[in-house]
């Protein structure tokens, strides 16, 4: 056994069964015969397709494993981020402990790339960080975890904070993050300014929350765009959420999205069934990038989520009223490919050549087995096995 | 044995932990000593709920257990008409397997009992009515199934099928349906007169399918309020879907809301992530029935859907923005006694006396259980198991 992997009977994106070989951690050709010394699997039929991206989500402060937490919080945004704030020490939340739980679960799945937004706040300090860079190193190989500076409390509101975001990205954090520069911060130009300053200075990606409504949150969206040009920044800036773009102005929704897509900044959708959303079809059309992710998983802020990035492409598919076996495609696209261009990911795809991070799902054709959603058969990170019929290879705390 | 049940260690809507007596196919009492004879199962400290409700689904025309159905259908909702008329024939679905695979399925689940809407056309005829029948047969005992005559592709545009509509009573349809007075029919005083027509003649439930958009659909809603007013079927006339609800002119929603809550008309929601909906919360606030569905699963409409009532309440609550405990409580009640209600079914509940349909949920707490959506440990119907560790006791063809 030298560590190659030769599967054999597999369909890619669910097409014409064929092998597939991995060597070095890459996939070294399709259809070959099989390498000496190398573990040799029967895919029995399964459909290949890249392994899923998990892009924005938030490992840090997850629940899972822990005591179930009634939650009996208040409905405004404000009361939500109060009590998890208070939460975190009441119930003690391991930003280690927690993330690693998660990691885990995104594995079992088959994600192999994860963006996580991690709070940066005066309260806690950069504990966030540093249990999620912990988690990182642990599970290095297994899954690729990119790591957001996150301020969750408000950035220019709370004296302290920019000093501990840039301290954030000095102690590890790859992407430069932000938080309704105008409904919470209070000062859209100034809240920008520093995140985009940052950025400059420190040559990361940015990826900003952006829950403002409407014509609120165009106008912050215009500010981001007018940002990403000044300094070059095309390709590597985020929105996510981006209610906005589901606002009732069509003409309005019109003139961002095109310049989104001149910009190059990408959109980011958890695809809530609550709220405005951005339009999924209309955006990738104009050839804007847009990822999915789960957004929180069970947590002080509500219960739901498990990490699953094919019931993720469901909800994608169900919110954008994609039925059409091409629509589920689209909405599985966004779950891999899509995450995979907002993050800039190297050597990422089905293609001989790319890294050998991929998932076989059991499936009639790659709809059903998108609906479906059943245990996964098997997922292979840099061209290692790390999951088996659902399971992990590795174990969470 | 005498075909009574002992289950111990059971916790009633999550609370404390007791047994459970069933004799003569309704619960007898709780916290008693065994009754010589029953069978004793071990709940496990597994939390009990009433029977599941699937109040909105098509049993006729699902593709369950088919090939795949390769789905490039247009946009519009007379594409999807159309369309599925035509591949009835083509691809051979039949009414009864197809019913009693779905079936099975909602059992394995915990549903114990369905209202499915069955097609009634010109091009069919009452093959569906008749398909469902048979299977409402076959699982006589193991799910209660109240069948309503659907005139899914319209009714007055297609002479003959109001005829077809009134047969389809006579041969043991339950509840007579409607679909879209104005924007299908083209008619809506003369769709609703011979709907509730219908229903005045042979004294049954009425439930019409209304997508109408906004004022349309508000129009055709005042129209259904009137009629159950005048003809005194208060309390027996549901309007599925209700989009118009989910309109923006707060105060038309506000009166017709009190009007709904006055006449007793009950709502039903699938709620879908990508249409207005109707909100849950307000309506039960104002003591209106609320009931929710699986709508169409896997059939020529889309791919979506699995019967699991749980992932409904999941569905309820995230297009409601239910975070709260007490929030996942409510669209568990929705998936439960509103469906029990909207239904008008005798003897349902957890109390001493009522009919022993009843979950058993694995879950640390009732909001746990429901967001997790695990395989339901033990199904019971009239006092008899019909489904363990999800997986139904009975077959599907």
């Amino acid at each position: 056994m030298n560590g190659d992997l030769y599967i054999t009977n597999v369909r890619p994106m669910g097409g014409e069964a064929t092998s597939v070989t991995v060597q070095d951690g890459r996939i070294a050709s399709y259809g070959g015969d099989a390498v000496p010394g190398a573990d040799v699997v029967d895919g029995g039929g399964a459909i290949v397709v890249p392994g899923l991206v998990e892009a924005h989500t938030h490992l840090d402060k997850s629940l899972l494993g822990m005591r179930w937490y009634h939650n009996d919080v208040g409905p405004r945004l404000i009361d939500k981020i109060d009590n998890e704030r208070a939460q975190k020490r009441l119930l003690g939340i391991d930003p280690a402990r927690q993330s690693a739980r998660q990691v885990v679960l995104s594995v079992a799945q088959g994600s192999t790339h994860i963006r996580s937004h991690v709070d940066v706040d005066t309260d806690m300090g950069l504990s966030g960080i540093e249990g999620v860079l912990k988690t990182r190193e642990q599970y290095r190989g297994v899954v690729d975890i990119d790591i957001v500076a996150f301020p969750q409390s408000g950035m220019l509101i709370r004296p302290g904070t920019v000093e501990l975001m840039e301290e954030a990205l000095k102690l590890g954090a790859d992407v430069i993050g932000g938080l309704d520069p105008s409904a919470i911060d209070r000062d859209p130009k100034g809240h920008l300014d520093v995140v985009f300053g940052l950025a400059d200075r420190y040559g990361c990606p940015v990826d900003i929350h952006l829950h403002e409504p409407a014509e609120l949150g165009a106008f912050s969206m215009e500010l981001i765009i007018e940002r990403t040009k000044a300094l070059g920044l095309q390709g590597r800036v985020t929105v996510s959420h981006a209610f906005c773009l589901g606002m009732a102005d069509q003409d309005y929704v019109a003139s961002l999205i095109d310049a989104l897509a001149e910009a190059r900044v990408h959109i980011l959708t958890t695809a809530p069934a609550s709220r405005p959303v951005p339009p999924v079809k209309r955006l990738v059309d104009a050839g804007v990038v847009v990822a999915a992710g789960s957004d929180g998983i069970r947590d002080t802020w509500g219960p739901y989520g498990n990490a699953d990035m094919l019931e993720r492409a469901v909800l994608v598919g169900l919110r954008n009223n994609f039925r059409r076996d091409d629509e589920v495609a689209l909405a599985l696209d966004v779950c891999t490919h899509g995450g995979a261009r907002m993050m800039d990911l190297d050597g990422y795809g089905l293609d001989v050549g790319c890294r050998a991070d991929f998932v076989l799902l059991d499936g009639e054709t790659l709809a059903e087995a998108v609906v479906s959603r059943r245990p996964r058969r098997l997922v292979v990170k840099n061209g290692r096995v790390v999951a088996r019929d659902g399971r992990a290879l590795v174990e969470a705390p």
